[in-house]
C-alpha cells in the first residue's frame, strides 16, 4: 500500500505530496504541524486551528499516555475524539523530552526510565509501548522512539544515542510487525503509519549511518531528528543533506521541531516534506505575530490606536475582525483573547506560506524565496 | 420618546421588555450584561459572546477612557467597532471602582480626584467627564457617575454617599441636556441613553430618599446600585423594594453587580429588569460551572475520563463538541481552552436561564422557580 504520492516537483528536491490517512483522507505535503502537546493548541479551538488553514497537528504521546492516559484516550474513541479534531494528528513518542531538564532519563537497550513530570514518579518508555499507546492513541502517523543527545555532546555519547535510537526502531518495527491492531480504537484497519527517527547530531558519517540503518527497517516515513537544538545554522542543513540523500524519495520525510519561515523554505528544497514547530504560536503568546517577510512586536508603542489589520490581505479571523490598535490593547491589558487572535494569525500565515510553496512547486517553479512567496499568499 | 416597552407581564412585577438602543435594534429584557471591563469578555471572542445568546454587554467606562483611552476609542469609530461587538453595549462609570483597594479617591462635589490603576498617576472624574466620555465611547446606555459606599460604614458616610449621587447625577442631567452629539462618533443622533444610580445602602428611608432624588431628574433608566457587596441577603432584598417600589414602571431597572440565579429571579419578581454580573465568567475561570440547578467542579477527580457534557441537553460550543473528561484535562493541564470552554457554558446557562424567565412571564405564569426553569431552558 502507498500512503504516499509526490504529484509535483522533482523527487529528491522541492516537492508537492499527499499523504493518505489511516483513518481516511489525505493531508497535503509541505505540511506544517502546530503543536499541541497535551492534545490543545494552546490558545485556540479546534475550529479555530482549522480556520488557519491546518490539516494535521502533533500532540506528544508520551505526555498524553500519562495524563489523562492512555485508557482514557481509548475509551473516548481515540484523540481525534477526544480532542475534537477531524483532521490529521501527528503524534510524537516523547523522546525529545529526554533533554530537558527534570527528566532524569536513564537509558538502556529496553528503553527509557524517567521522572513523570506530573507526579514525580518513576515511569518507563519501551520501543514496544510507544507503538502501543499511539495505537491506543488512535493517532494517524506516531514516531517511534529515538533517543535525541543534546547538540553539544561528545563523540561517545553521539554514537551510544545513534545505537539505542536503531535497537529501539528495530524493536518498534518487531511489535509493529506482531501486529497492533487489537489496540486500535477504530479497528485493525486503522493501526497508525510509523515514522522513525535520524538521529547522529552535527556529524555526517554517523548522521548517514543512522540513517541508511533506519532506511534498511522500512518505516512509512522518516522524521529528521536531533537538529535545530542549538546547533550552528551551517551544521543543521549539512546534516539534514547528510540523512535526505540516503532517505528513500517515496516516503514522507519531516523535518522536526522547524518552523521559521527561512528554515523551511530551504528544507522544502532539499526535499523535506513535513515540519513542526511551537515557533508561530509560541511567539504569538509573546505577542510577537509575522508581517510582510518578518514579525512584528504587538506591544510596540507604534502599535498604539492603529487601525487596519496585523497584515494587509490576510484572511485569518484576527486580521479580518480586529484592528492593530485593539489587538495591542488586549495584550497590554492582559486579556486572553490577545493572545488567541495573535496565534490564529500566526498559524494562518504559516500555513498560507506552505500553500504558496505548494503551488510554486506545482507550477514548476522552484526559485523562490520567502519575499515572492509572501506576495504570492495574500494576493486574491 | 418611549425607548423601552415592556412587552408582557405586570408593570411593578415581574416582566418582560424591549430596550431600542440608540444606535438602532433593540435587546429583549429580563437582559444579563456579561461584564467586559477592558473591551473583552474574558477568554471569550465577540462571536463566541453572541452564540451564548448575549444581546449586550457591559464595559468599564473609566478604566477605557484611560487605557486604551477615550480619544482611540473615539478615532475608531466607537467601542463596538474597537472590540468588535455589534449588539447592545452598556458602560458603568466607574464608580463602584471606588471601594477598591488602591485607587485612593478624594471626593468632593465636583467628582472625584484617584489615583490611576495603570501608572498611578493622579486622575479625575466629574459628573461631566464621565457623560462625555460614554458619548465619545459611543456605547448604547451609560451610567452616570454614583458614589458607593462600603456596606459597612456609618450613617455619616451613607448620608455623604447619597448627597453626592444626587449631586453628581443633577450636573450629569445638566451636561446631557447642554447637547452631547458633536462628541459622538455615530453623529448626533445616537447619543447614549444615560441611567442614574441610586444609592443609600441598607437604609431604606434614606435609598427611597435618594430614589425619589434621582426619578425627579428624569434618566433613562435606573441602576440599583451599592448592594450585593456583602450585606445581608435579606437587606439586600429590602433595599432593593425600597428603591423599585419609587422607581417609574415605565423605564428600565438594572441591578448592578447580581448574578446569582435564584438572586436574579426573586428580582425579576419584584420588577428588575437588567442585571450584570462576573459571577458567571469568574467562576467558569475558577473551574466551577453551572449544571442542572446548582454547580460543579470542573476538577473534581469524578470528572476525570467522563463521557458526555457539561450538562445534557445545553446546546452551547462547549457542550455540543467536548466531553467533560476532555474539559476536566484541559483545566488539570493548565491549558487556556478550558477556562474558555467553561466560559462558554456559564453564559450560555445564565442566557437560556433569561429566556425560560422571559418566556414564562410572556405565558403569564409567575410562580416559577430555579428548578422549573432549568427543564424549561435545554427542553426541545
Amino acid at each position: 500500500m502507498r500512503h504516499f504520492r509526490i504529484v509535483g516537483g522533482d523527487e529528491g528536491g522541492p516537492r508537492a505530496g499527499k499523504l493518505e490517512l489511516p483513518r481516511g483522507g489525505e493531508v497535503c505535503t509541505p505540511l506544517f504541524l502546530p503543536v499541541a502537546t497535551k492534545m490543545s493548541v494552546k490558545t485556540i479551538s479546534s475550529v479555530e486551528v482549522r480556520s488557519t488553514g491546518t490539516e494535521a497537528v502533533i500532540t506528544n504521546g508520551f505526555l498524553c499516555s500519562l495524563q489523562p492516559g492512555s485508557d482514557e484516550i481509548f475509551s473516548a474513541g481515540g484523540m481525534h475524539t477526544y480532542m475534537g479534531w477531524d483532521g490529521g494528528l501527528f503524534s510524537d513518542s516523547g523522546g525529545f523530552q529526554f533533554i530537558r531538564k527534570g527528566f532524569e532519563p536513564v537509558v538502556s537497550d529496553g528503553g527509557v526510565r524517567l521522572r513523570s513530570p506530573f507526579d514525580g514518579s518513576m515511569t518507563s518508555l519501551t520501543p514496544e509501548s510507544v507503538v502501543e499507546f499511539h495505537t491506543m492513541h488512535g493517532v494517524d502517523v506516531g514516531m517511534v522512539l529515538d533517543h535525541c543527545p543534546k547538540h553539544d555532546v561528545g563523540r561517545e555519547e553521539l554514537l551510544l544515542s545513534s545505537r539505542l535510537t536503531v535497537g529501539w526502531a528495530k524493536r518498534s518495527r518487531m511489535r509493529i510487525d506482531e501486529g497492533l491492531g487489537d489496540l486500535s480504537p477504530a479497528g485493525p484497519s486503522s493501526t497508525p503509519l510509523f515514522f522513525a527517527i535520524t538521529q547522529g547530531g552535527t556529524d555526517l558519517k554517523l548522521r548517514a549511518e543512522n540513517t541508511a540503518k533506519l532506511v534498511d527497517l522500512g518505516f512509512d516515513g522518516y522524521g529528521i531528528g536531533g537538529l535545530s537544538i542549538g546547533e550552528k545554522k551551517e551544521d543543521t542543513f549539512r546534516s539534514l543533506k547528510a540523512s535526505t540523500d540516503l532517505l528513500p524519495v517515496e516516503k514522507p520525510r519531516y523535518f522536526m521541531g522547524v518552523g521559521e519561515p527561512e528554515d523551511m523554505i530551504r528544507s522544502v528544497k532539499m526535499g523535506v516534506d513535513i515540519f513542526d514547530s511551537v515557533y508561530p504560536t509560541r511567539n504569538a503568546r509573546h505577542r510577537s505575530v509575522f508581517v510582510g517577510t518578518g514579525r512584528e512586536n504587538i506591544r510596540a508603542s507604534g502599535w498604539k490606536g492603529m487601525d487596519g489589520p496585523i497584515m494587509e490581505g490576510c484572511r485569518c479571523i484576527a486580521c479580518r475582525s480586529y484592528s492593530r490598535g485593539y489587538i495591542h490593547h488586549l495584550f497590554k491589558a492582559g486579556e486572553p483573547l490577545g493572545q488567541r487572535l495573535a496565534t490564529i494569525h500566526n498559524l494562518t500565515y504559516i500555513q498560507e506560506l506552505m500553500k504558496a510553496v505548494r503551488n510554486r512547486i506545482l507550477e514548476g517553479s522552484y526559485g523562490f524565496g520567502l519575499g515572492t512567496l509572501v506576495e504570492m499568499m495574500f494576493s486574491a
